[in-house]
């Protein structure tokens, strides 16, 4: 490929469908001929995916809120350089199911560590690399809860936090969208998967070769 | 105790002897009637060990030095969240082997991060939480590797990094001292350990109730 590599990042709360969305985008885009890498975080990298089964699973007593987001950011800056950078280097496209926006809403927002320190930590741990679109997946939160509900509810420590932390995650996701209009794509994420599928198709068409 | 939980921290090169010293001074507090936690760093904690683990051992590739600093700021967090400060909460005494000094020489110093952004991370992680008293542990070089080497030689990935890291941590180390000469005290840890330990005695006299 001559063509540059792009890296979009799907973000939003709980059941909102990144993973299945992740995986149609990347299907859409090896019927055109590129590769696709599709990646998650935390994880995506032998050191990051150490790092998540602690986040998920804490050794000892929970985490600090402040231990909390470094290790996020050191899993992040692991996945950025051993995974992403990489793949963009190669000309690939990366497909990441959360990206430093989840850290910005969860720690940052719903959790009160601020966005400031968020954005620094990801300044010092990966350069500040920003995807080049967010697929801010947006939903109904009682949709969304239902959609969740039925693949069994909460799978952890962060999915199982009380119903104002994620909406605060949903306030903080929407004010990052509004201030950065152009790095965000707000998709409506009710309907069937093919009508999701193809709002988000025309989000990123600009992007393509 | 209604005297104040005092802060210790044993900082150095390997093979200077900061776990035997710390462990004599532990001794001759409590043989006064102190009340002594020992730890160490990176671990201390169950949070902060397991971090410790994927330091020492990396389950993929070596961590990026970001990733790597992110760790050990993290560990620390714990370390002091859960550890450190409730101790001192209660009165105790803690002697911990190596603390943010360590994080400052190695990565920061040795490492080339830079020590603003070591100094940051602590004061994100863990409040910058500073020892009262740091014990910083030197000798020359050749009889400190002699040392290291009577014990089986490097322990990790860290102790076996070349000469040069390691002449870079201690000219760290030596700078942090004397732009600090009230919070370190600079101990010659060449001689037996009983002199070694009544230097180190006469550094925190003034500390004791």
């Amino acid at each position: 490929m001559s063509t540059p590599g792009r890296f979009i990042a799907f973000e939003g709360g709980e059941g909102a469908g990144k993973s299945t969305q992740g995986r149609l985008l990347a299907e859409a885009l090896r019927a055109r001929g590129l590769s696709v890498v599709v990646t998650r975080e935390p994880g995506g990298t032998p050191g990051a995916e150490a790092i998540r089964a602690l986040l998920l699973d804490p050794p000892g007593e929970a985490w600090p809120s402040q231990a909390e987001a470094l290790l996020f950011a050191a899993a992040r800056a692991d996945h950025v350089a051993h995974l992403i950078r990489p793949a963009l280097a190669r000309g690939d496209w990366v497909i990441c199911d959360r990206f430093v926006d989840s850290s910005r809403a969860y720690q940052g927002g719903a959790g009160g560590l601020g966005d400031p320190a968020i954005t620094a930590l990801h300044a010092f741990g990966s350069d500040g690399l920003r995807p080049d679109r967010v697929i801010l997946l947006e939903g109904d939160e009682i949709a969304l809860s239902a959609r969740l509900e039925a693949r069994g509810g909460a799978a952890d420590a962060i999915e199982g936090r009380p119903a104002e932390y994620h909406r605060a995650v949903a306030a903080a996701f929407r004010a990052f969208a509004e201030a950065d209009p152009e790095g965000f794509a707000r998709i409506d994420a009710i309907g069937t998967q093919a009508d999701v599928h193809a709002r988000i198709l025309a989000a990123i068409v600009d992007l393509l070769p």
